[in-house]
């Protein structure tokens, strides 16, 4: 849910080219805000443009990227405000007030599902190496062929997991999701474990053995497979199921193995609904995305097997690098008011790795290896003002 | 997974006409253990025979049914030993040693699909009201056209979950299953509340309030609902998703809100997986079993909304009065070698409220309507010896 200020508002914090920040978006979640802001560069010696032309009015800058806790909200009010940023984006209809009181601006809704399909889109598109594959430990970069890419089934994995069919630019529809997705890891983990974040407990789940408390289907056939039904003697049959005959008590179990169950069960099953969706609508691509993810091993791993296995290896699970702000993404690239004017290339930006045209904006993005290491700096971006 | 005794055991406790029970069928899952056993009537003057008639070599009498926890086989295995039954049909692989200890059995291997298949089939064919829609609250029992059975899928949630595809006797395939079943709501639900039984915590949900963990639509709307994509302010958006923000610990829920939201999302997540299953293969009928049920009300509530949510109305979940027992009921159906002969109706059967034909033999039936209350005594059968 993104809203957009009011042009009344545009230039409440004044002077631009002091802080060289110019505009930002938010996409705030259920557990999560997402933010997007763009920084312009230092004039024409910037990182960004070495040419020092000046021939058109032009943006220059980069694309910085940074997420708070929901139940935080008022430290990302205050490091907006902090940084001086303007707003062009806006955040939820339910922080409309407390937005209102202190940045001083007047927030409109803006659509969810619109939001992330426009950023899914913009990424797949606009950023090389952006969609990734992760087999056996090993990431792999997927082509996208623009002329090829719809349909596709976008998963975001919040709070909650949505499932869309995207059909092309604008043109979607959300056909399913669960409500046991990132929400629940981290609500039903920290009731287990007492972890105080939800990076600690996925860095927990990380150290765990599952097997110590989910029920094998070996654990039921006395160590042997169920080979006629598929069913090798180390599949989970059933999840947690272990705790109900042990004997012990909460206490008594590791966390980190509390943590890595979770882990599995909550992976595989928006693995094995998402290809069910996709099965039904004969959808080909299924890109996971979302904050639940990332960039987390075996979480990427869970997904992959699941998608594997229940469609007996004929589809392959894909993640996006820049996977927690398609939100946010979509609500800054689809903002049609926010005083950028048309995007279009400048000159100066032939240094940028990727050129494409997006929503008849030309766009250029750098490519940062480490992205999700990073929680800022990702690619830069060249606006015609 | 069940499993037969050797023809030379069959006659192993001797005195038949003193203990009046012959034979017995045994389903050993992960998580319980339930039992089938027949027990004859007291000759021509007994509660099934009330003709006095002895012109064919008929063994009257009832089924009976029983569960214990596959943890205390013990007891399982004294029951039996103390009821002078005869062991007819078996238990899994896993405990062959200790029932050959035990009771002095050799077990052989039957398929646990198999007799799930054919207890399915045997119920859905030979029992009058076995099948009953749960909308509302209401309990409505459906008509059963024999000619028009198949194909339908089988959803059985015991500790783990199959579906399984029927397309007649003996024909069928498991088409996809989960591990988020009845060992989760236990396993996770002990850990989660300290509670001593499943029983216990099936009766504490009762009394919870999900929305206490629950993340809604409405809780990440501000109140709103998010109509453009069909949910409600009420829709679970996020479950346990409360948890993350409410800066509690576990002890600070009531156990039974905690139970209420386990039980929610592991119904609901069935329901939707099962549905997707159904769509895929375009089977119109979906029948609920396992001893997860439990004839719960709000479990089977929840599975009927899932059912009904994601199939916009198109698909009703059908629910079985003998849930628990299709894996016995199918071993002990289709053991051939259970020395009783042919089955066929003696004409002193005519009392019995249904008369089918299955497998080409006829069974008879009595109806008991407090079925689920009752751990035994269900239905009479009449066999010709």
């Amino acid at each position: 849910m993104d809203v957009k200020k009011p042009a009344s508002q545009e230039n409440l914090n004044g002077d631009e080219s002091e802080s060289q920040i110019s505009h930002l978006a938010l996409d705030i979640g259920g557990s999560l805000i997402k933010v997007v802001y763009f920084l312009r560069s230092n004039g024409s010696g910037g990182s960004v443009d070495d040419s020092g032309k000046k021939s058109d009015p032009v943006l220059e800058g980069r694309l910085h990227f940074a997420k708070f806790e929901t139940s935080k909200i008022n430290d990302c009010l205050e490091f907006i405000r902090s940084k001086n940023l303007h707003l062009a984006g806006g955040g939820a209809y339910k922080f409309a007030d407390l937005i209102k009181e202190k940045l001083g601006v007047v927030l409109d809704k803006e659509d969810e599902m619109d939001c992330l399909v426009t950023g899914a889109n913009f990424l797949l598109k606009a950023v090389h190496q952006e969609a990734f594959t992760y087999v056996d430990g090993q990431k792999e970069f997927v082509q996208i062929d623009q002329n090829d890419l719809y349909p596709y089934l976008l998963v975001n994995i919040g709070s909650g997991v949505s499932m869309i069919k995207v059909d092309g630019d604008g043109k979607f529809e959300r056909i399913s999701g669960t409500s046991v997705g990132g929400g629940t890891f981290w609500g039903l983990g920290r009731l287990l474990t007492n972890c105080k974040s939800f990076d600690e407990l996925l860095e927990l789940s990380h150290q765990g053995n599952n097997r110590v408390i989910d029920m094998l289907v070996g654990d039921i056939y006395g160590g042997s497979e169920y080979s006629k039904i598929g069913l090798t003697s180390t599949n989970i049959a059933s999840s947690f199921g272990k705790a109900i005959s042990d004997n012990k008590e909460l206490k008594d179990y590791k966390p980190e193995d509390v943590a890595r169950s979770l882990l599995r069960m909550i992976s595989n099953n928006i693995g094995q609904i998402s290809y069910l969706n996709a099965l039904r609508f004969g959808l080909k691509r299924i890109f996971f995305a979302g904050f639940f993810i990332r960039g987390h091993a075996y979480t990427m791993d869970t997904i992959s097997v699941a998608v594997s296995f229940w469609s007996k290896g004929d589809a392959k699970a894909m993640f996006l690098r820049h996977e927690g702000f398609l939100g946010a993404l979509g609500a800054f690239v689809s903002y049609e008011n926010h005083g950028l004017g048309g995007l279009k290339t400048h000159q100066s930006v032939q240094q940028f790795a990727v050129s494409k045209t997006y929503a008849g904006k030309k766009i250029c993005c750098l490519v940062n290896e480490d992205l999700n290491d990073n929680e800022s700096i990702d690619f830069g971006v060249a606006f015609a003002a």
